[in-house]
């Protein structure tokens, strides 16, 4: 019998949470317009205008890159910057697409946590060379929530920066492929961490959290949305039968277990960390705020890791864990006690 | 209680057939990398090598436009040219997509019941300016399988096509949303009429004939995958679970059901043409070959049709008329009643 | 002594005018601003503004090829649609850069002397879906005038055409590589011929009428004008040390030279055709309105123009010659009297 | 009478050199192919062969910007990545055109004076993710020479990043956009500093240094020039009248002029430097060794220099001076003088 796989590479390798399954079957009912004119994608919209608690225009893609980068293109020109922190998925783990769908360049800025600063914002825009034709024009600010080393912005840090790229003339868009865990990690509403805090497009992610290939283009300023269908043609992100796709996003906001699914894979890798760092010689190397973790680990402890039933990601010296809601309880257990076991071994 | 609607819009109304469903259930299943490197892309993969007789790479995606301009990115120039139909799907109806992926412009040309001359094609390409810097550069031809008129080309005629293509450096892309149906129609093997006939790389669609926005970059001659990868990222295609939608792609080549079932639309569409046909002042603008009908209506055969619940297509003066495996036949004796009553009283 | 060779193959193989030598020569004097912001390019500016009857806006750049695609790209979006005829310049011999510029696709149209049509390109933008995000959207028509085939549009003309443009929501983009020609040979002011007949944005061609690589996007509404230094720097087509360039333009347009020299090379291309024509077996293939010839020779005469001192360019299976203001007139007997003397023996 | 104005702003404010405006006049006789296909751009691709030791490919083009695109397209993959420091004109002045020609991304690194590190070059491309399709894939190094802060490269310099560059997989370009005060001032060959080192394409600019709108991609890797021409064509970067900028080029290298003028450049700003360091609160911010000076002047010197006779550019808190061969040495003295006054009566 092989060893069960304990699999913390990311929250894709799941599967789908059982009622988003129902929700797919349920809709391979009866004839459907094809491309999004349907009614499951009309329910889906009222649903999500219900939940960020004003109308909103949404787009059902089947990638994440490519919800970023229609988003993104909705606010683009074509001799513009998009501002971003230096570690944003949108900068590093997107081979370029949303500089493909808007013609625009990527300005990575840093800041501590992998998080953007307002006052470093600010002073960046402030040297960018607005009006002069030798300087790309910067446009949007992305906010990447949580970010890619797990860390969140409160709606108060989002309102801030928002209120500074808006002073300089940029839209905001939330990258949220991640969206739930931030939500549930944050206590907040989707309304006052998105529009509220000054966010003009959102990409909403429900793959990550129990969908399959499930994004959504959320446009909060509906003065927004005329050109996306266009742009989602011509970037081949129209579905033909879109249904299967709203139908999963209408029910992942349906209820609360979104939430909860989210919530669940953020307190296991909040245990997780708790446990990890209580072992000599683990260190953590950026705050544990969602459902990664990014470590510092002995040698001997990655070595054993390595020839155990652990799955994972290494970046440079460092390793990854990210938890899923489905994540089995004994995973955790054994990869602490590999580590454990390891480090004391190797002393 | 609401009158049954019947739908001839088009074949992509239609759900997903039960074998393709259960597949997706079935592969909801433990975890799997993401992005493609699983063992249901895998699996898929050796079923199309399978069923195309040869070593193929296959790249499973959500949309016909994503395949159709993955696909010919693989072959592109960025100051090249891709011939094609004047009527063909790319060139029509995928809003630039085609043109944004390669950089390419595309050249329609005119052709008798939407198909592409050889002779033509030869005479265009002597003209083409190959070698002259004002002149965009041809490096593919497009060849739409069914064409988006419902015509078909026969596995010599295709050949004939890619001898003319290669023999002026160019490779050779077949659009195959409706692949299944120009197999069922034409009765020869996939093998005979791709890669035997010169094609290089197909697009193979499967939803409009029983998959749920699963599409296929099926790559006929290997040396042309490697960047492929980085052009699906570029422009938002790479599926997160892939799993899902290779699981389905897998699942719709692993027996005849695909060919039953655009057999049987094929056959509907032949017996509608047949019945529709018979009644004055009903002509067919084009030959119905597999499960498309392209006619010209009296005034008042349109009017009673819209007036009845069908739902259908128009193209300027014409009327279009698509048949799918679950056509309900009620519907299609229904549609005649109404033309033929229409017509009747209507002298 | 090398006999001379008399060069018939296109009005840019000529050199600078008098005039146009000594401006650059006189601008070269003291320190300017680089990138067009210096005295020589404002009286440019003003002298368009003179010439055309209105302030407009230029931007002068070394290529034709330049001054269209960053003229287009001032009226894209990147999913639209540029109307044209189907032998426009743009549309054959730039190498797809206005589709580089602009994101856009070019729809040729076709239409007798190489000229647009009201009625057809009514008709064709009625078909094109306005609003379908399958179609590319029209935002531009394209009017080359002369056309490539030497043919010219009247202000009424191209009054009409602007109007179905306009009306069907299209902006108005006039290729005037040969400007100078048609306003010659038309006898109307440069205002009558473009914004008094609904153009709103011309490329004004000096350099095949005397200067040196010197053309010029000329903004007929300055509501137009705001994107155009940023797409002209992204496009390389700022140049440093304009002053040089605008130079040429302003002297250009300053007195009537500029419509001497075009009429001067019209009446050239109308002796020509006229002589020409009177022999047995020359057929014009096109009106000469400017000084373009198309002609299809008998296969002797060609024969013999190409064993002598002649320089022209073959199209398939006719031959163009294009006059030049300096043309010199023993070069044009010599052509004459080779085509009847070759006709002659060969009969 | 008005005051005599010193222009520091750039090098590319001041005129053309007699000898150049003499090649231009001597290149207004008989007629020519357009487009490069003439005897005067032979003549200087041979000319260029010999300053460069090898045979060479050189294409003409009238803009600093439009040379450094077309280089790096010549090189470009359309998923990839360039390589540059994060000062590099390329990066920061020329409002994405690189991007926009290549497709590619721009990868900034920081480094001391200006100028890559190899190690740190070597270290980043080591985890740029080669193979990885979430990424960007390298595909060319930039190395602007001198860089934008009038730093300089030796020749040993050049070699090691190019070592480091090619063992990587990318290719290498120089932007010499002023190539002659490098040469100039380091003492070495063009070819030294260039194929011998390494590097496979050079921008080389004539502009700064006494030419008008002439500049050169140089291939110095024939291999690499065959799609150059379409490339062009489709950015708008092909000259019609190209023997106007190729006199120039070839009379800018065929005698030591240009390395005198480099050279008395390079002089008056070691001069200026020199006497400006002497003064009390005066720092200068970057090595001065080729003609621009970046200093941090006292305020109240900024506010004299304001109200004189002085034209240069701020850039934030710093000032940047820049000297031409033709700089009036009086200017020189005048600055210097105002500058000391203001500190003096300052303190």
């Amino acid at each position: 019998m092989p060893e069960t796989v304990h699999d913390f590479r990311s929250d894709n390798v799941g599967g789908a949470a059982p009622e988003i399954l129902e929700a797919i079957v349920a809709a391979n009912t009866g004839t459907a317009a094809p491309y999004g004119d349907d009614d499951w994608t009309r329910r889906m919209i009222q649903r999500f205008s219900d939940v960020f608690e004003r109308p909103v225009q949404v787009f059902p893609v089947a990638t994440g890159t490519g919800a970023n980068s229609v988003a993104l293109s909705a606010l683009a020109n074509p001799y513009g910057a998009i501002y971003c922190h230096e570690t944003a998925h949108i900068n590093v783990y997107e081979c370029g697409s949303p500089e493909f769908f808007t013609g625009a360049k990527l300005v990575g800025l840093p800041g501590r946590d992998c998080k953007l600063d307002p006052a470093a914002l600010d002073e960046a825009l402030g040297l960018a060379g607005r009006g002069n034709p030798t300087r790309v024009q910067p446009f949007a600010l992305n906010i990447t929530q949580p970010t890619d080393f797990g860390t969140l912005y409160t709606a108060g840090e989002v309102a801030a920066l928002s209120a500074v790229a808006h002073r300089h003339g940029l839209r905001v868009h939330m990258d949220g492929a991640r969206f739930a865990n931030a939500v549930a990690a944050l206590g907040c509403s989707p309304a006052d961490l998105t529009w509220r805090s000054g966010v003009d497009v959102l990409s909403l992610g429900a793959t990550k959290n129990g969908a399959i290939n499930a994004e959504a283009v959320v446009v909060l300023d509906p003065g927004l949305a005329a050109a996306i269908p266009y742009r989602m043609k011509r970037g081949g992100q129209v579905l033909s039968k879109a249904r299967f796709v709203s139908a999963q996003l209408e029910r992942y906001l349906a209820d609360g277990r979104w939430l909860e699914r989210a919530g669940r894979a953020n307190a296991l890798a909040a245990d997780l960390a708790r446990r990890l760092e209580a072992i000599p010689g683990v260190r953590l190397v950026a705050p544990v705020q969602v459902n990664m973790l990014f470590l510092r680990l002995p040698d001997v402890a990655v070595r054993a890791l390595d020839s155990g039933p652990f799955r994972f990601y290494k970046l440079g010296r460092d390793v990854r864990f990210v938890c899923r809601a489905d994540q089995e309880p004994e995973g955790i257990d054994a990869l602490v006690k590999c580590v454990r076991e390891a480090v004391a071994a190797g002393r």
